[in-house]
């Protein structure tokens, strides 16, 4: 059986990594107890918190954390019209989070999420780790057999070319779960009492041209790098289909980040996943995507982006593009989150006006 | 410090898998007394030594194991004027091991790697572990986050496409090395004191398009599937280059596998390896292979096999065509060791004549 960690009576970290770059965005629909087991390791950071549901319902958020807090009054009067493209009554608003945010670096978590422990029991530094992460390269262009080169203790193995070892900046850090699994209604409802207690003590890159589902639950970006292509989609109130909202993203920054070079990690960090969500629910809204990943994820392996795509933007306008041509005759669905992609990326960038380095070519 | 496992007192396995289909192949110069410690895993096995060096040196192995030995007057006797496409002195002539067997499924592994231990302690029998990732299948269409979704206690996660779940058959299981890493010459010489002390508990698919780096050292194959590509090139005596020949092997199943929808493995198991090669040694060998790669590797990653190529061998001997057309500029090596893939194949069909079975198609 695997237990959370106890973090009782460990310090506040007081030298916390990138304190004053990084934001912790959180969805929530309840009071954000789970914070008080985090408070060694994330209270010297600044919280987003987006508020799900009832705006009139006052959430509370234990002492001593710095935070915004946004609910959907918020959201309307800050995007008004634009806010279209924010979902509503779905973890996937939790991207209003990423646009608002002013620093270079997102670490978002579920409220469900809880300490983790290593293997010799210590608490987990889920942060840290995906700080870790972010900050050392990727190597997406050729396999390496021992995982994390630029871990300590570890490096390239014999045949790796030379010319790669210097990497690629990591733009997106994937972490993983204890206990609860990230699985599907389906797999859900066969295995009801399946349990991951195997902590796999590695970070790797994700190769270049592979596809992987990237879940929202524990999650790191470099905002600079990836920021606009971190759109949830369009789930929830008034769509078909729900919990396809990381996926919808995983897949637009993988192959965005195939095209401008980027690396993307998983693995380390883990985070202890206490709750299983009900399957009969989850069913009802991923059924839907279930039947239409099968074309989805082939069109997204297929998507060549232009040579004139050279930042985020431009990359993400010409998925929608594709988008909107290759699956609205999967469903009018897709017709409506390609219109909604573009009006995120007119938000993004009305929340985040160019600076004059970037406009001068930096991006 | 990381230790090998002490497997005094355990038991000789009495229902070894696979027992009569699986042969273990061994190069070596020296007597095989590194056998003790593996006997209560591989004492059931087969095992075919490739004696490499001085065919006049009596090479002593255990008592109680069943073997047939080959040293290069054999080779020459077997192969006639064929006997060119295998090295000497050089490990690379263990590929006439994998020619001369007649079994599906080959391990093999080099003299100086002893029994690991897990981390708790446990002997870990390498065969097994390698045994259950070829018996299982390969996902390298889409990436599964927690790992190997076959594993017991794994599944496949939320997002992964329910038409991949059925995997495609394993062809090779490339296991790990504790203590000694396999580093090339220049990462030896800068780091000669770093040893791996990190058992990493995953088996994962190496994605399709992705290339990596394989070590001939603690390796599986199944040779109905790939045996044919398991060409270990022209090394050593009068050759201008040295531990290439696992990576050639690597490159060229890779490629190989992916274009006939079959599956690569790497993780578990892990071997201790023992001891370091002397890395100025290592160094003369290699550095023609150091810049050749950043050649090699992207020709290997360009490289397309045509629709018409479904056997193993017509792709290997399509991938000559293009070896001699495209690297031959490189250095005149490449020309020759084109001619020795077409060698190699002849000999092995010539050892390995089609069967009824498999001229019907089934190839």
């Amino acid at each position: 059986m695997v237990e959370p960690a106890n973090t009782v009576g460990i310090a506040v970290n007081p030298t916390p990594l990138l304190k004053d770059e990084l934001d912790i965005v959180i969805p929530t629909i309840r009071n954000l107890d789970f914070l008080e087991m985090w408070r060694p390791f994330l209270q010297p950071y600044h919280l987003i918190i987006v508020q799900d549901g009832d705006p009139s319902k006052k959430i509370h958020v234990p002492e001593g954390y710095d935070y915004e807090l946004y609910n959907r009054n918020d959201i309307n009067r800050i995007l008004g019209p634009k806010a279209s493209c924010i979902s509503f009554k779905d973890s996937a608003c939790r991207c209003f989070g990423y646009m608002v945010s002013k620093k270079k670096y997102i670490f978002t978590i579920d409220d469900d999420c809880f300490v983790a422990k290593d293997p010799s029991g210590k608490a987990v530094n889920a942060l840290e780790q995906h700080i870790k992460n972010l900050l050392c390269p990727s190597s997406p262009f050729f396999f390496n057999t021992l995982y994390d080169p630029y871990r300590e203790g570890a490096d390239f193995v014999r045949g790796y070319p030379f010319s790669l070892r210097e990497g690629v900046s990591t733009a997106v850090s994937h972490g993983l779960w204890l206990n609860i699994p990230d699985y599907d209604a389906p797999t859900q409802l066969v295995k009801p009492k399946e349990r991951n207690t195997r902590y796999v003590d590695a970070v790797m890159t994700i190769p270049k041209g592979t596809l992987f589902p990237m879940c929202g639950m524990n999650l790191a970006f470099d905002r600079d790098l990836i920021g606009p292509a971190m759109y949830f989609g369009l789930m929830g109130d008034g769509q078909p289909i729900g919990r396809y909202d990381d996926m919808w993203a995983g897949w637009c920054i993988k192959v965005i980040c195939d095209h401008l070079g980027l690396g993307v990690k998983t693995g380390l960090p883990y985070i202890y996943h206490s709750k299983a969500s009900n399957p009969f629910v989850n069913l009802k809204k991923e059924y839907k995507g279930i039947f239409w990943q099968e074309e989805i994820i082939p069109f997204f392996q297929n998507a060549k982006l232009s040579k004139e795509a050279v930042t985020v933007q431009q990359c993400y306008i010409e998925l929608s593009k594709m988008v909107k041509e290759k699956l609205s005759s999967l469903d009018p669905y897709f017709d409506k989150l390609a219109d909604a992609m573009v009006t995120w990326i007119e938000a993004w960038d009305e929340l985040n006006p160019p600076t004059a380095a970037a406009a001068n070519g930096k991006a």
